[in-house]
């Protein structure tokens, strides 16, 4: 089984890693990271650099695809080397999912059209004109296609593939091995958990954080 | 102000990467990946290679030290360069923290000794032996050492973290902006929650988890 993480510049690393971090344990699982080019590839803060280990060209039937979000995803919305990897990796993958603005991509691609899908709560509005149908829930599974909310949602998102993929055994092993009992000190990681102000600064910077 | 993440062969990806996505978004925050040479890391699994921005020499007095766990600690508890690399940086940190068998590497150098401090479920009982107190909590604060236990507990520390460093308000900004409202499809991230079987599983391949 292998699983294809995409990268590109300005990516959010736990959007990649989160899920890479529980697939990576299946078993059988090979799992790669991809990118237009092979090495290093910087996130959207530009202090991480995580290595594309294979070429997009080098990939083309992955069973499982991962397209993290992060600022990065607007300019991979144009017809380009993403959006073509996008639309022949889904052709034969057995699973197509996404974390946070990487549902945009997926979108883009048109792999969503008249699909349930959910992203970043600040982003998810975005998913209806090109063409799914938005949800805000923070793990959404519409056939083959497994969609997550905002960056640490993509953990809850692999959990639950791991589970379809391996059974709730195997799943419940790396969860426990992941020791992910979540014990978060604030309740604000959603708009309806977090105060009122928190929520209108990030409104107020949604293109900065989005884009 | 500065922040170490520390990179070692055969660390787990998400130790490092949890509190990385949090922490370089504190204002003012300079994140670097620092090991004993620059350039790609190789995670445990062997598919994710994260790139070492330092070196440990470039890096002598960090604000914050943040020490992933992952089967690499083991190599590192001789008397050498991450060990004196600690030493040296704690001598000036603000924060002296870990994840998961992070712990062991920070009370080997003698950091933690009488103090109170976690680590994975499976790890926890080696502290004593190193002069820790060991805890079985997910997040611990002793003066400035934070530990937190495992690999996803990460999460709850950076954010406890960023709280101390930054206020409330700035840690809820970015749990927000993380959307890290966790919803884990399974209850079973700790011994206590997960079906007894699968506690069994793991503790009879505890060696093969934990070096």
């Amino acid at each position: 089984m292998q699983i294809a993480i995409l990268l590109y510049d300005r990516f959010t690393a736990l959007d990649a890693v989160g899920p890479y971090d529980v697939l990576s344990h299946l078993p059988g699982a090979e799992t790669i990271f991809v990118a237009e080019r092979a090495g290093p590839v910087v996130n959207e803060v530009g202090s991480l650099h995580l290595t594309a280990t294979a070429t997009l060209a080098d990939a083309p039937r992955p069973d499982v695809v991962v397209v993290p979000g992060g600022p990065g995803w607007h300019a991979r919305m144009a017809d380009g080397p993403v959006r073509r990897w996008l639309r022949t990796a889904d052709r034969h993958s057995t699973w197509t999912t996404s974390v946070c603005s990487g549902s945009l991509l997926l979108a883009g691609a048109g792999l969503l059209t008249g699909r349930r899908a959910t992203s970043h709560w600040l982003a998810v509005d975005q998913l209806g004109p090109l063409g799914a149908v938005p949800v805000a829930e923070r793990v959404v599974i519409d056939g083959k296609y497994v969609t997550a909310a905002g960056v640490s949602a993509g953990l809850d998102m692999a959990f639950t593939l791991a589970g379809r993929i391996a059974g709730d055994a195997v799943a419940q092993a790396i969860q426990l091995a992941h020791e992910y009992a979540p014990s978060p000190p604030y309740q604000a990681g959603s708009p309806d958990q977090a105060p009122a102000e928190i929520v209108a600064g990030l409104r107020a910077r949604r293109d900065a954080i989005l884009y």
